[in-house]
């Protein structure tokens, strides 16, 4: 029924769910280790698309210029001076290292639930729809998805869960809660952060647990200016990936209070998490989130001016999510789409083969700092001709 | 958050919602062995309220008559004959005694599911609402509520829940699906059957597993004049409830194929659900199960006739349940409804307290034949005076 | 691998580990409800093995003369003060009904354990070999096996699961431990009683839970004079058969402190176990509650006499249990065994047949004080010829 | 009750069981990135300790040299083709990377056993005592451990859990059975080769599946001569880890037959194990696999000598490990235990620091390489004085 190995491995390289992966394979595997430098401005993907002998050799540096602290099975030294990082930048009391966001959204569900079973999720989130049932198979709870199709639910909505749950013969509870934001299965849409914290506040009078997916949480800030400090401030916990746009190749970050997350590197191991090493990905990430939100700030001013004049070309339609972040929906008009491609590519763009129709879904991220406003617009129109 | 056991006790005397136990507790604590006897009709409920008394009476006296071939731990004597005999009825190959439907639904979906752990159930379902997430916390099963607040789903919206299932980045599958009716949480509304033989179609072609959750299918049965086989036949298992309406104060049947059920008494033992003898139950509720569509179909038209009846009166309201079976709502208007219970109690004639406004939930039941529909109405004009 | 249905039956039936199912199937069949009064003595088994005639008057009887507080879904009314009840009579501050005492046994560790999912039970205990895994497939337990083929384990055993527990990589922690004695599998062997009372002091220090599986406790007490209450004292949970020898057919008491069984009645309908009504098996177990270790022991200084005489017959070999109960192995020599079961038949006495080399176990029940040791003796010499 | 964060991390960095990270923290905290070249002996640990930037280095070099294609989410590219490797290697179908042993353990076991939920296992085995009873909390299997404090157990006993899971009241079924070796617990001592032999087969012929936890198989075979296809040839799946001496700092193989490994990739990421990139892992693994049991071999030899030669010394005893493999126990007698590892360090040579009565775990691995028997001696002569 779910997509077969072949099919997952293409559908990923293409939807610009991607950081350092970003790129289709097979533009990767045509370009080598020495096809393409780090001028490449790469319109899709949410990090920068690291070709791999560039993330070696900047592994490489930061390891011999820092110094380095091994940790062991994730324990200790860079994992843990990194992990001390992450609680003060998001305001909490600690923070773990996961090896993927998966297993840190699960295992924050399940901390937080405990023995109260339920937990009310987005019907289009992760956790819902792309864990194989995690939660449910491997920890026993019992997810109850709201806001069918829509990026955000409501107090409302929660407390007819909760009335419902009351209802019920046998005593069941709701422990915790999750909001995911950006949404990824909604092109990046965000959750109405004002309706976001009237939730939270109604859980904690409930004793509900929080949590917030925030993957792609820095990119959400570069957009609203609410810091991720800000943003975590009302949840118990928050997760945030480190490979997506901090380009470190694995790992994610669980932050949140000590009650909830001391000795979950126990619940880590049982679950096969724990990793040998981690300092790698601790360095890699660790150098690319000093300065990300304004750096991304920086592109996100860029690609609106882009926008903004490309909007105008005849043969171009820019799309804008609605309460969105850095995804857009460019189709191209009566074009021969490859051709444009091809010739973006020969001048240091590269931009994912358009579907049918011309439509193909473009993610701002740092790398369209190497280029302006202008010249990106000149490109593409010499592209189009 | 759920009810309290002393709520949960005062709820389920006064809800209508059981068969010997139907009144409520004060009531039988009132009357005592000898305060009623078997000629009290009972307005509510959807069996026939048996005192203590008279159901061991009953049972002694079928011991006596009969012969008791003892079964050892539901296994054998009477209960594998009462098992065959179910089969039979309701057209399957096989059918095992349960203690209980809780357990009976459970089982069904645990064993049709298998490893495909997805399950979709109506959200206003028994299993959704009302058995502490068991399947989720014990089986580790995923349950996907459709139709929210409503009787019925549509193919369409099973065909939604396979195509997101196939989006996922985590292959899952779903396993099994419930059909309940009628439905106890809407006051009785059956599920739209023509809806139901194109989905169960659909299940077939697509291996997913079909159980029907059907309590109180025999009361649909007196209504539509559709047999429990006939409503069995598209289902891989269907479940019905022995103590409801068969009076036998514990028990269920589940039927179906034997690829599903052979073995079953292993996982039902594991489940703690292995009562030491089972045979009391089988006599009992095999008793009333001789010729009971029948005597039920007696009661529904002695029941329409008296609220075709009572409707006219100017001081009485009749409110029927869409596509439903045998509960309706009475309301007694600008009339002191404790008096009006009195005087029927004192003609043997019972009926629940009204909740505020005089509203009361009637139940048609076999003991409705203890009347007839001209004596009822005298006894209500008389009553309201 | 597991005994197929057919052999469960025909094992069950004959191995005398039930009350008043004890008699083998084909016997309760010839017999019929007219074939044996309740004057048979039944050698084997731990009950009456009443006939289905018997109990079913006797519940009449029981129910008329008393009165009967209906309870709902095992809430309330008779079920509610046959808990208090039970609760008095094992010093206990709660019972809870339950319907199988594989359920009781189950929940109790359940809850026992919590979120620390080792569990110590002996290797030849019922939980460990007779539930299907229930403990670890439903509730995800480690059961840790000790004293392997034996009825007792040590202090020192339970020290060293805790030692290597806390060496292992990953937090684990011993949640409980259960005690059973008698033990079935050990033909009614004791776990020796200072070993517990040593045990269970450990446990309470190092805050581990402990459960008794006393399913046969009140016959210990007829043999070592020590009362249920003191039995369960050290224990924080202990679990009563009602029906192997109080005779209620089906049925189970846990008793323990309310911080562990306040709320269970939710447990126990999540997994299935609400019977609709539990009041006639509270009524028959309270009526065999009563004066029940007296009359045991009676008949265990009876079946001591017999034991002493019949043991110096030429022809009949009598082997103790160590440490045992009511159980022993009768050895007929050189005899047609057949016709001693005949001809102990035609005398209103009731033994299984002899296996192959004429052994067969014999068990101590209320049945015997329908004799006197001489009458027994007498009947057993003349049986033999 | 398990050890806390500080001692996990002091216990993991000097107890010999690493690759990599094999030496102590605070040795490679004060050493750094600079002070240790790659010309350093390590006489305990399994691998070459690499110092970070010395992997960094490597990583970065084999990257340009070989020219990278990157997995997405451990599919397709480098990833896709060390596991074709690691399956030809192995000699079985197909090969499936882990992120960790823990996770390659118990998916094999998991997938193994199926619905059939006993798995027998060695009671001093890593599955059974360091991975937080993974198998039993996330999967619901029955762990059954057997030969109590040894390395091997034997078909007898295997028969006997047949045995009595098939005597039980409810089927269960054996469905899996891990032998492990050489056994981490046991000093790396291996289990008997003909007795694994006779088990396996044993359980082919009953249906059981069989997984070998092989994680330092290659440092056996390069003890015996038996190649790690051969040994992997008698068991279904077989897991080889990558880090403890293929230096790779993260991952497992797992390899079997594709009916149990096809599809095994959806479980992976449902556990959280959906790493995003892993080729870095099966870049730096591959490197070393390259030859490592000749290299190792080698290695063995010259320990050896070693060995002898210093066993005669007056101040020094060496104990072997029967039927072990790199693992040996030196104690120097009369001798300040510090001084010598201060004065071996000086010439290259790391030794742990000896507990108390001057015991130390001796590792042989491929650093070995790096001296000579004869030179070692005299490090060690010299040292002590």
């Amino acid at each position: 029924m779910a997509l077969t190995r072949r099919e997952l491995v293409q559908t990923l390289g293409v939807t610009g769910g991607f950081g350092w992966l970003g790129a289709p394979l097979s533009i990767a595997a045509q370009n080598g280790h020495g096809g393409e430098d780090d001028r490449t401005v790469h319109l899709s993907g949410d990090g920068l698309a690291l070709p791999p002998h560039v993330y070696t050799a900047l592994l490489d540096q930061l390891t011999r210029s820092a110094g380095v602290d091994q940790d062991v099975y994730l324990l200790g030294g860079e994992i843990e001076r990194f992990e001390r990082r992450w609680a003060t930048l998001l305001g909490k009391e600690t923070a773990v290292f996961m090896p993927s966001g998966t297993l840190a959204n699960h295992l924050a569900l399940r901390a937080l639930a405990g023995t109260r079973r339920r937990v009310i999720v987005p019907e289009t989130s992760h956790v819902y729809n792309d864990t194989g049932d995690a939660c449910q198979t491997l920890s026993g709870l019992t997810l109850i998805p709201l806001a069918s199709g829509a990026a955000t639910f409501t107090r409302e909505e929660v407390e007819a869960v909760l009335a419902r749950t009351g209802s019920g013969r046998v005593a069941t509870e709701v422990g915790a809660m999750l909001i995911e934001s950006p949404v990824r299965r909604l092109s990046g849409r965000m959750f109405d952060w004002d309706e976001a914290k009237r939730i939270t506040a109604f859980a904690r009078e409930r004793g509900i647990g929080t949590h917030l997916d925030g993957a792609r949480l820095f990119i959400a800030s570069a957009y609203t200016g609410i810091s991720p400090a800000e943003y975590a401030a009302p949840f118990d916990t928050v997760y945030i990936s480190l490979w997506k746009y901090f380009n470190s190749g694995i790992g994610a970050i669980l932050a949140g209070p000590k009650r909830v997350l001391d000795g979950m590197f126990h619940v880590r191991r049982m679950f096969g998490g724990n990793l040998a090493a981690g300092w790698p990905a601790a360095l890699v990430a660790g150098h690319y989130l000093d300065g990300f939100v304004d750096r991304l700030k920086t592109a996100v001013r860029l690609s609106e001016d882009f926008y903004r004049t490309i909007a105008s070309h005849p043969k171009v339609a820019i799309e804008r999510i609605p309460n969105g972040t850095n995804l857009a929906r460019l189709t191209l008009k009566t074009v021969d789409a490859k051709q444009v491609v091809a010739r973006l590519a020969a001048r240091g763009v590269r931009m994912p083969a358009p579907a049918a129709r011309g439509a193909v879904t473009l993610g701002v991220n740092e790398s369209w700092n190497r280029t302006t406003a202008a010249d990106l617009a000149r490109a593409f129109e010499q592209a189009i001709g």
